[in-house]
């Protein structure tokens, strides 16, 4: 019963064999096989639009080199509080633009105020250098907590940052578990919303190691190829990647594996509202409605003790500050994540086991 | 028959397979996986001694990241001219250490000359800030011209390093050929010779993407965790790296990887010499004996043109400054290089061609 | 009536006499003259220790190069969230980290607030590299709202920036003036707090451009001399750096210089609490009190225009978190700063303008 | 008797007297004082163009603001093999860079080589990532040997770097000292000849410590100030340089002081011609021709011993590759500088002593 994380979970089967396939024979380095010709040529499908994609080894890496094209002396970066890159990354995104900064905005359900965001922009005098300039604005879909922007809240955000002269990054480390939710294509979650640059996963959602850059338009690109191999993130054998994609894309791969984990975290959902005794103050409760593959409950830090012991994995969540009212004491916030690996055996464990609690 | 470069083949059939056995289940990320803790263990009996290792995607990456734990203000590291820290890796070092820079030595064969090197030390003055201080040694091995340090001269050049108080790095992305060269262990090529840190390249050598940052002492190392994060360079699935090191390691596998590919590098240097007819002006010639999988010859520019359009595939190659004198006009450098992959058919079609040429 | 910042006024005469009587004549360059060094040494009589002292042209270069000095990878630097530090550097401290961030930090009066601080660190988990690691406490003193860090705040800040093995810097752009108010030592405010390094401001108190990075632990600052040239901070001619701090000593001018500067904010101060009618919502309210030379004051947004067009210089400011509430609408706070070169004629010209208003 | 540097020297009494009489008053800080703004208009009225102009505190910052507003990722700077951004700056331009490499080129008397450069250029295949890029040409005016490029030589470097699309930079910290040994005007010398930006220099010519950032094309300087203030070169007290410069610009104060300067060299240089016997190896030899006010001699090492304990003060060199076959054995290379304080009776003095030698 593992709800720990989705990269706790290994390479989807097609992605897999894809590898295998690929392995053979010998093809050019550095992204010029015909495998990797193939596939930016697929991402322009994908996307509707000529794009410049370029493929990296972490979601991490994706970012930072994104806000690394947009650099500007004294940046700052407008994200929510909880985004990944303030939070997880260590300082890379700092570091690949050589100190600009991750200026925190609020906002509840993990998305990004609108308001918030125009107080935040602002602050900045174009014409007072001491505080610095305002660089770029990123988003997260879905976000880190499963909650997932509309398509209108994105134009929104999207429509303010062009209004200062600033190009908007989409965190999409979960772009699949967003894209499925909204039942959108990709254009439409993307650049016919205004999102300039999208980091494209595809780890979390059933691939190894594969990432993509996409930039919706080419010429903000220009310097990617230097900045890329200058961050060591020029892989040779990059035909390992383009496999990794040819297959996550194939029949729509991708739309199922985060359709079943979308669907999963659902029925997670619902089988512990179910169990749920609003009376009780030992059940579980959902935190927040969940809108992807993360799930969010509260619970007595005993059952969750409880379950750990009985071999379920998942990890607590520091309280994000728009829930901190809703949390009684006592209780804890734990995140449960669905990926492709997920089974209904997995559930149904994992529920009969909460019975037993 | 290409002779383009080792990371033209793919991967080792092993290595693909234990890919495949390993993309099922759930492991923990980031490094804390069962699998990831059994290979460090195994680095420890590689090299016979606890040793810090770090596992990244790139061999750029594990340079410049052992670059970058060694890093000092103004910091020079001195290296071979023709090192690929200095030719190949658009910048990436000065990137990752923040602007140290990489001072060219001089030496025949690829190898770096213990009398430029202190040359080149003797010219730091510790108390004179202008120049910037010396902070690292860095030899290549094998070098990029085929040939392979001895493990004499690697402990002269660490004694020499370490009497200036700089650690010894060693960019091993051609490791096991050189080891297979001179037939040694691992720990002889290394840290018994004085060697502090070593890249120790997998990709070249039958794996997809798998380079190991060692460090004999531990301590060293103490923030690589973090620069390694900060770096982007963590990878969430690392089980597709230990995966495929696994199989490396298991019975010898890389050893027998390697010595395939030298021998290669032999049968093709012998058919040529036999075909060679020092008389031709027309013949193609070796240039310098190869002492691992990378076969360096010159032949007249007409004829590198025929054999390509008879689909050989292989680099010209820029002329060594110490190797200048020995070209004749009209001729070119050309670098042949095998690998895993190469076959004793594929020589033979070449040799056979070559004849016709 | 130029109540705008200290560092709108020029030098005071006994320093521009120094730059004078020092103009003449050859020296070494470099920081090597005689002038420099009985420098050196006069800092550590000035601290009753020997320090490590570099002098750099700009507060803003003390301070980065202090956390330069102390950097870790994926560093964070805690501070107060209005530090000089996190608004008005431009991203130098990160640029010269080369990506380590200011964590913010809540406290009233512009100063740490030790709970505040101690929830800080409990968020990192040493093993835990996504988060990044802590590097440095920094403190203000005096602070950016002219408030003053007792002996006793310093060293309980102190204590526990050790405990988690952090040093402490201190921003003594105003050091003379928090000094002046404590009626304490240079030592006592420092190191004798635990007080690790300080960037010791002459600028602002009667200097034209002279700043001092003091290190109590000499062999914390071994990189500094390639850390201060790498950044453009090493001036030939340091004698002209070195005669305005002479002078800044010589028979304790700079306690003089500030001592003035300290008692012209509170004849100011006075001067408005005694006008001050706080049944008049028309009238100026001291903000919070005075400790050093910067007085805060609100007043109707209208008064302010007045005063203005008056010909009285100062600026509005930013209310911080801590006193947001005690904010009344139609009202602004403002900042009136006072130096050496501040008048008790200036102060009356002001008091009764204020009176006409 | 100094002859070791021009920035031995103090300041000139103008220049110290001009700081003497702004030293009193409140003006707006940050380079927004009156004497800061007509100091910009005097620079565009020097330059006869609208320039941008940004003050700094050091040549090296000067140097390494213009590369970091070139920068490109992966980017080489092509510059004289002996150059102060390659020799003598502690990796300054490649840390505000974030790690640009610094190429060198070589060239006879300090003087890039034409095809030397093109030779450089073509190294670099823009398809190519590896290599990295090149991303602008700097050349020294004066140079290091003290040497000076002709307004042609000049033009034909500008014209190869804008046909490979690379902005030209001057670094000319002895700007002056070349300005008045060629006879033409600032706008010659620089954006007339091709130069798109120049460190111009006034601190070895007489002031404290003022450097000018010069940008040709204004739209060029875009992002300075953000860089300046990054780089913690943004001065609070900016009339402390602003004083410096109106003074060292009125009367053509500058054009005397280098005029002095290079006389004075030329002085030495006779003097030393005159009591030189070419068939005594013991006497001084002027090494090359002397076209600034840095002069080169060669004498046995003995006579320099006896001449620096007589307490004349001037360096020893380095032997410049291209001087190298010309050097005897037994005899070192040394540098005379002069400037705006050298008196002829220093020099005669030195004179008598040579002969009692």
């Amino acid at each position: 019963m593992n709800f720990a994380s989705d990269n706790w979970s290994g390479a989807a089967k097609e992605i897999a064999a894809s590898l295998q396939r690929h392995s053979e024979g010998f093809s050019p380095a550095y992204g010029d096989s015909e495998l990797d010709h193939d596939l930016e040529q697929r991402f322009n499908e994908l996307f509707e639009k000529e794009v410049a994609v370029f493929f990296v080894g972490t979601g991490t890496a994706a970012n930072a080199l994104a806000l690394s094209s947009m650099n500007r002396p004294g940046g700052f970066v407008l994200c929510h509080r909880e985004a990944h890159l303030i939070e997880d990354e260590c300082g890379a995104p700092e570091f690949f633009t050589s100190g600009a900064r991750m200026a925190p905005i609020d906002g509840e359900m993990g998305r990004i105020d609108l308001m918030a965001l125009r107080r935040g922009l602002d602050r900045f005098d174009p014409s007072f250098v001491h505080h610095g300039q305002p660089m770029a604005v990123s988003v997260t879909q879905a976000t880190e907590t499963g909650s997932v922007y509309s398509t209108d809240q994105i134009a929104e955000i999207a429509q303010l940052s062009h209004q200062f002269g600033l190009p908007l990054h989409m965190d999409g480390a979960r772009f699949a578990n967003a894209m499925v939710h909204l039942g959108v294509t990709p254009a439409e979650m993307t650049w016919k919303a205004g999102v300039d640059v999208v980091s494209f996963g595809g780890t979390k959602n059933g691939c190894w190691c594969a990432e993509a850059l996409v930039f919706f338009d080419p010429a903000q690109a220009e310097q990617l190829p230097f900045i890329r191999k200058r961050a060591a993130q020029l892989f040779s054998k990059t035909r390992f990647i383009a496999a990794q994609f040819h297959a996550y894309l194939d029949d729509d791969l991708w739309i199922h594996l985060a359709t079943h984990a979308n669907e999963m975290a659902v029925q997670l959902a619902n089988g512990i509202k179910l169990q749920g005794d609003s009376d009780s103050p030992e059940s579980l409760q959902i935190a927040w409605p969940c809108q992807s593959n993360e799930l969010f409950v509260t619970m007595p830090k005993l059952v969750a003790k409880k379950l750990e012991a009985a071999g379920v994995q998942f990890y607590s969540w520091p309280v994000p500050s728009w829930f901190a009212e809703k949390m009684e004491s006592g209780r804890g916030l734990y995140r449960l994540v669905t990926s492709f690996a997920t089974t209904t055996d997995q559930i149904d464990r994992f529920l009969k086991l909460l019975k037993e609690c």
